[in-house]
């Protein structure tokens, strides 16, 4: 039976989703193969089979299951014979409590901050698609929204206190091995990785060490989408 | 084998430290009897015992152990036999998570807030070491940190969001069953509950509903302690 992955495609060949990192991390956790299929923002025609406009979709077989969250529940529940995403009831219980607090906390304070450069991986109908999107939701152009993000970056920073001081006693925020809450967490750091230039965490900071383990997992899956700030020459270089 | 719980006491044999009733409902939990000693603030001679100065500490059989996240550890690994208080490896990585969660951005937003009414439940010496650890935590004083509660408790109850939404889908922060997680919560609305008047959430408020369910497990564990509220007359009714 094969798998497929529909999620957001970028120029490029990027794949910048943080809810389809999601999905490509518990993919990978589970040991299933599958295949993606690029789907731009602004073209719902090309989901239309799903009866609802959002991406990721995971196509399992016959079944179509739409959102993250539900897409790790159906994962689990019928590929049970594979690692468990939560390890147990208790896990399952509290992943879906994280996942929450990363799509009510973190995201909040750091999307608007990074969206700005989104649009420069995207053409320009997505673009223009993002943009009506994002301002709308928080009531200010992108430009201002991004204006003091030095600033407003450490906000953000501080928003992930608990998850640092988790990971002073274990190396994941799952305890001694990776698992979906830490997938939700790294979600959003990946899609910031993909998107912008912008180094969201200090050098020396323990979530940063912890990316560095979460991009190493499975054989470097999350490497396999190149750091945008690879890809732009830095300041001191072009002067 | 004996199981003795050090904690704190107030005036009236109150029972009113958060940590320590995260260690009572693990008890209560694995279905461990427990005898408990009450402890004052400021009788440090008391606990010398432990090597250390402060409460919760348990003794179990010859084993005595502090500070109420390895109580709850020593606890699951040396009464493996017994519910688990975690669930899994996973469960147990995401309840720590949970537990510096709450002591992190919640404790924080709430306890200033309420002191002023814990020098009532406490005797003149205690009161008093209350008041000096507080007001060098917060920098400022008690009266001043409870001024505007109407108005700051907005924040408190915002913080909670995420467990708010997580609700609406699962009985209990750990899943369909309550686990460790939960009692991490509980603890600090079951402290405000016995050391204050002041109602922290709304009664629609589906914080209080699982607040309620808590306050049920284990033959009512929690309402052993009343509630301060049934213990001061109400405005309406004094005037």
């Amino acid at each position: 039976m094969s798998v497929t992955l529909y999620e957001l495609g970028g120029l490029d060949g990027r794949r910048y989703s943080q809810f389809s990192w999601r999905t490509r991390l518990a993919l990978a956790h589970k040991g299933i193969p599958f295949d993606t299929v690029a789907v731009r923002v602004s073209d719902k025609g090309a989901i239309a089979f799903s009866g609802q406009d959002k991406v990721p979709i995971l196509r399992d077989g016959d079944a179509v299951i739409t959102d993250s969250w539900r897409i790790a529940e159906h994962l689990e529940d019928t590929h049970a014979d594979r690692p468990s995403l939560f390890g147990c009831g208790t896990g399952r219980g509290l992943a879906r409590f994280v996942n929450v607090l990363v799509d009510r906390t973190l995201i909040p304070k750091l999307v608007p901050l990074l969206m700005i450069d989104v649009l420069t991986i995207v053409d320009a109908e997505d673009a223009a698609h993002l943009r009506r999107q994002i301002e709308a939701a928080f009531r200010s152009d992108l430009e201002a929204l991004a204006a003091n993000r030095n600033r407003d970056i450490v906000g953000f920073r501080r928003q992930l206190d608990p998850m640092r001081v988790t990971l002073r006693s274990q190396p994941f925020l799952s305890g001694a091995t990776p698992a979906y809450a830490d997938y939700a967490l790294f979600s959003l750091l990946q899609w910031a990785r993909i998107v912008s230039p912008y180094e969201v965490l200090e050098d020396s900071d323990a979530i940063a060490i912890w990316r560095d383990r979460m991009l190493d997992l499975f054989d470097g899956l999350g490497r396999t989408q190149a750091p945008r700030a690879s890809q732009i020459p830095k300041p001191e270089l072009t002067g």
